[in-house]
């Protein structure tokens, strides 16, 4: 039995020992533990990934008797997860992710591709993956999220990957799957929020271009940041050499994140992302 | 005898050709040769180092003769310029001009160093370069302003280095000296425009902080960009850290723009840059 | 009519004029140009991107006529090149290619793929690109070769990208498809030479690690180098981490060669390039 | 009371545990804990910054007997570090720390500067730093490098900085100084061991130059890697102007390297670091 043991709480003297003690007593083996306070908030963050003879519930609430009374506490057997992926006419970062799935390196199942066009079911159903279209045609946004979720609905998921799902969505829709939707922005956020970032960057005159993976949340482009990188431009790019020239940089950092998160080494706090 | 020839007009057909036939019938040896049409508002840049027998002002006017209309021509002598430095309290990027300065790494003479506060005077006078320390104290923005133009007035310069100069400048001090001032704003801008970027980075968590060197203009932080670069950070990082590591961020930043600046490789239009 | 014209001579004095006044008269639109002259060899490299109403031939002689004796010209029209995949077991340069393809952003038709393995066969022909699988069984390296040539001969292509093919080529190979075959290694050449780079990364403790694409010379992992990039890393990457990171770098650093290479931007001289 | 404890032993159940419960039971505040365990070589390595009332002798003894038999422990009082640099004539390393010592964020004292060249007397003594010229002239390496030993000897240090010391070291000086040496080489090592580094990365075509800060053992340019970063390039390049661009890196990743030792995260171990 592996498991990823995920603890957040304030910080008081002794959590390290009263957690490893817990560990040693009940005769798990540490393989990995990761440690960090924030001092400003007084936060304490730990991350273990254990192994041995254990029951999740038990180690879980043998955790919640030794940890502070507002910790959270998470005991993740290490399993491969599984993701919706949602996209719209774009394939790079999806085809990446497809690759990665084919070739055994994505720590999840692809349960379904939901797009809102229909140009990517060629690509999609190739990989024997299930792709459902949803269009938007005479739809209000309510009524096609409506599907969105009725679709959803039927898979089991753990998170929702948008891979350059180009609509934005609703709180409501935002609400209900809560810090399990990633997103890649084709920028360095904060820089360049919103539509067309690549146009934006070309008008400023920017001598670097980058991507953002992040959290979504009822903030527009506003959710905590788990990866970015950025590459190096000049006046020879227009918007279009950029936009271009991004997409290698979208799908490296939507596949970092999405490695990241699968691998239960976020935390989320303060809008802030915490990764061991 | 050796220049710089800078050309920006129009595009139309013939320009290189133009160009190069008047540099061989001069005699003159073309020892580099850039040129770039941004096609969207077809504008041509040429930036040529020449070298032989010739007069300036002649290989000018010949130029323009040739040039369309509304062509702008600058031919500068292969030269060294003078820059005058402005700063506050930190050293790291005023100590790194002067080291550079020292070991005849910058194609400049350091004319003088303006200062509103006094700290740095010791450092700055070791390297012998005259340190005038003008306070703010008991000061209207403008009474200070008077006093640095006056002091400015006094010196022959080409360009004004703000070294974490950290008093934004009024639109008269700017427009007095349009196109020669270079200021390093310590984030990757257009992020975190305006007072502690690094205070706002932390805030957002981003994973990724940066440096920027630009002209000044009127516009706080959004004059034409001529240098970015940027370093990795993580959650380990609180305020005070991102500082801390973006200053060797920032002065590298800034002596790169610095000697873009000083060999004439910098072009500006619509508030963006080209460079050779 | 659109073409790339590519010189290479030695430098001398009116040779942009010449080229230029050649364009000028034959009504040729000038849509891009740059020019290098490299000092230490006085070799002089220019490109040419021209549109108008003219012959490839004609153009062709009229600048040999005007370059120095030892220039080499070539004129090539803007078109689709051809191009042959070879490949191993390994997906993640193959399928990024291939996805690139598809989606209309790689400048070439991939006129098949040739591996030493079956592994990728229903990948490949989920993308209906010919797979033509040669295997090594019970065979000489030169038979297997000669298996591979006879099956090239049969193909019109411009370049043979190696996507992880991870079998050395014996000079011969090389010799008949010179400056024609473009190869992906798993390291920042000229570190970690020959086999497993990452256990020698590892090995060596290094902090970044990299990839590099390249001309295949008859100098194992020697060829004139035409892209780089690099990662960081830290001591929690053993050998396979490394190697698992490192494909994203691969796959990027390959992409990015080949588009160089396709839009006829590489010359190659004295084992290096000149990337325009 | 302050101190960084660094535990380095083969990896064993309850290790945390038991050193956790230790400092549990002495009081101490864990203000940052770090642990990494190499499975391949089934080490254990643990950092941790601690604070409250205790004595540096008896917590390493404390620390001795919870351990396993070949534990290697330390216990080091935060404080500020001594050290001495050794350069020749090139600043941009030397000067560099100079500024940051001046400006308060180097955590050492510099002790003195020694040289075989005094261009660089001036610089170092404006910054009331002792400024040591040894000449090589008419000296063989041993009567030289006792002459150093010599000066060494009146002076306690913790560690020897060569801020572009252009000298080899014989073994018999390293032996002397084992892990207290650390070093710049301006390439990035493997690549290019040796002289000139830069002559050999523009004679090999590369795209990307760097530079590495490690500890000098009895194998040239092989000691343990502190730190590397890189710069792209291209063929405009000469092997000066790669030297030249070089030195801003040169100098940051010197600088990062000399903050992770003189701040104690930096564990040896098989040729490799581990950098916590």
């Amino acid at each position: 039995m592996e498991a990823r043991v995920l603890i957040d709480c304030s910080d008081e003297k002794g959590l390290v020992y009263n957690v490893s003690k817990l560990f040693f007593e009940l005769g798990l083996n540490i393989d990995k533990n990761s440690e960090f306070v924030d001092k400003e908030s007084n936060k304490f963050f730990m991350r273990s990934e254990v192994s041995g003879e254990f029951d999740i519930e038990n180690l879980k609430s043998s955790l919640l008797d030794i940890a502070p009374p507002n910790a959270s506490i998470k005991v993740i057997p290490k399993a491969i997860k599984d993701i919706v992926l949602m996209a719209t006419k774009e394939s790079h970062c999806l085809g990446d992710i497809l690759l990665k799935f084919e070739a055994g390196e994505l720590d999840a199942n692809i349960k379904a591709v939901i797009a809102n066009h229909n140009d990517l079911q060629s690509l999609v159903e190739r990989f024997n993956i299930p792709f459902i279209h949803i269009s938007t045609n005479d739809k209000s946004r309510e009524a096609h999220e409506l599907e969105v979720v009725e679709a959803l609905s039927k898979i089991e998921f753990d998170y929702i990957v948008l891979a350059k799902y180009m609509r934005i969505l609703s709180s409501d829709f935002v609400d209900r799957y809560e810090w399990k939707i990633i997103n890649i922005h084709h920028s360095f956020l904060p820089a360049f929020i919103g539509a067309n970032p690549y146009k934006q960057a070309h008008s400023r005159g920017v001598k670097i271009i980058g991507a953002t993976a992040h959290f979504v949340t009822n903030n527009l482009d506003e959710g905590p940041i788990i990866s970015q990188d950025v590459i190096s431009i000049d006046h020879n790019y227009n918007w279009r050499d950029m936009q271009s020239a991004g997409k290698d940089v979208e799908k490296v950092v939507l596949s970092k994140a999405l490695s990241l998160v699968l691998s239960d080494r976020v935390f989320i706090y303060q809008n802030k992302t915490v990764i061991f």
